[in-house]
């Protein structure tokens, strides 16, 4: 598990296939099979160079992810993989909200003091006046920390990889798709050895 | 544009096929035309019936929606479809959130102090602290209005309606689910017609 | 490993989740964990009848399947899982090709005869003509067998399983898709078995 | 329409957005309008190098293809689009072939007599032997015309056309591809141009 932000994480929960399955499946096409690491760590650069995306669909993730809510938007637009969250339908929500790291000082102050009373007003809303759950959490945060399981195929995860490391992505969400890129290179290091090589230091 | 909720709509844009597509592509399974309107009626209801459902993947629709945040995350998690929606990176906040119908006396009261509030909140964070607004949208509502397009096929926009028509869904979203029924039984009355009377209808 | 009709089969290469990742995925939802094999079959039985199918996607399973070309056709029809086949631009194509089981007589000889001479035309045209491989294949039966793997969640098998075990499905799929049931009961007894029940014995 | 090969063609039956939609989309991200054409291209040509996707989702396609059945095969591997194709388990097949313009002499002879003598078998165990037609169509050769329609988005259409243009593709595809290509950039000029320029025209 990988510690991100101020209060969340990326854990990798399980995983299947690999670099293995990927050689596998690749070499389905030629009814061929590995040919020793050298080889196959070069007809996955060339995969990934012609973008021939399928055979790193055979190696499957699932993540455990706990994230500010607008960071958890960004990342459900990734529109090939599953998602499953916690529900403010169902659940009460917890007073966990992000905080940025640089903040100090009075607008410290008024961040902190601002999430705190959105949590006063939702306890109100719930408690008090007997709104349901599901309609009170209108006054919570766009910052509070939400909870989902991630499961994403290879060719996917390097999609998003790709596009949440760039420069222009939000820093927010940046640090989580490097805490990503950290925990899969653990289990697929040829895979995603070469697609940091060929793709994300490639320039553009 | 049908107005939905204190302060959203769903406007429909623009649409491609309507019934006619979806009798073309069905009846081109049997190399066969439409032969009027009632046989090609019953044929969709068996299409509908059977779950054969790419036929109606030919019809797709675009719309225009003003949804309050925790309604548009709800929404997004309809992935056989294609969205575009203002970013808070780039663009202000507007001052302009949910207020439930029903609420009154201190409970409404209190949920407006508490919005207003919010959006003061990020003006100091964005004005006087220099934070970036996409940081500084973390204090904001999650019941801010948000505004996005939807692109979706005929098949995917039942599989939406079917579920969040459905009395367990959140009453936020249903009552959009409902203006978008509306929206396309006027341009493919055959096909959302009798996608009513099999589906929404049956009960389970 | 399941032999399917003359010369075909299907094998579990390996899978990921099962019934554990489902109850947990779906527990998620309620911040709740696993509560015993008789309320988490409840869960599942009760995920299945509201069409929420998400859960079931993070149990994945890949598949090695050897099936004529037109069964492919069909199972490659089903855009949510992943696919990597033996090439016929690359490899040279095999002469081992679909017998009916009840064929028998004069019209078995003339299938017989047809498709080996389909086999020598080919050869001829590769071998003596130089028609590259790709083009030569023209001329091959549309009942050879090819061979693919199959990477696919919970819930688009579900989904497969339900269309192609149908009683109007080609027989020749049916069988394939009986054996893939068969094998997934295996893994994931819960999942599969209260999908039995509640979709497949459930008449429609 | 334009023709394709012996006896194949693809028509542009309708479509939706064309640029319009897709700067209408791409603004909306910034709340704002189109700026006139230099400005937008300039956005488009933005979009495409920086891979922001999604705006061209805005824009759809359908197609109606005639194509042989292997050419189809490569085709229906893009999983994002819709296909509905006559089925030889309900239409008798027609006597219909792919030729390779190239083919001449013994070897077109010999093509032409095996895919004849194909059909002649096909006639004779639908008629004489009564066997059905999904099962016949098992000695039918795999050069056989297949009929579709082809529903497709910009985004997912720019990934077939980057793939299926590209040098490696097999010929019998890379034709089907430039006619697609051709059609398209006649009714969303802006965005198939800035993609041929920055993609196609580009290298690797």
């Amino acid at each position: 598990m990988i510690k991100v932000l101020n209060n969340g994480f990326v854990e990798l929960v399980e995983s299947m296939g690999h670099d293995e399955a990927v050689i596998r499946n690749a070499r389905r096409c030629w009814r061929s099979e590995s040919k020793g690491e050298d080889a196959d760590r070069k007809l996955l650069r060339h995969l990934i160079r012609e973008r021939h995306k399928t055979p790193f669909e055979a190696m499957v993730f699932t993540f455990d992810v706990k994230a500010p809510l607008f960071v958890a938007r960004q990342w459900f637009r990734h529109r090939i993989g599953s998602y499953n969250e916690e529900s403010l339908r169902y659940c009460a929500a917890l007073r966990d909200y992000y905080i940025p790291e640089g903040l100090e000082g009075e607008a410290l102050e008024a961040w902190k003091a601002h999430n705190e009373h959105a949590y006063d007003v939702y306890d109100e809303l719930v408690g008090k006046y007997k709104l349901p759950k599901e309609q009170a959490r209108s006054v919570l945060p766009v910052g509070l920390y939400t909870n989902f399981y991630w499961t994403v195929n290879g060719s996917s995860l390097m999609n998003f990889l790709n596009l949440r490391l760039d420069s222009h992505a939000q820093y927010e969400i940046r640090v989580y798709a490097k805490a990503v890129l950290d925990l899969v290179k653990d289990v697929a290091p040829i895979c995603f050895g070469e697609f940091e090589r060929e793709v994300l230091n490639a320039g553009d």
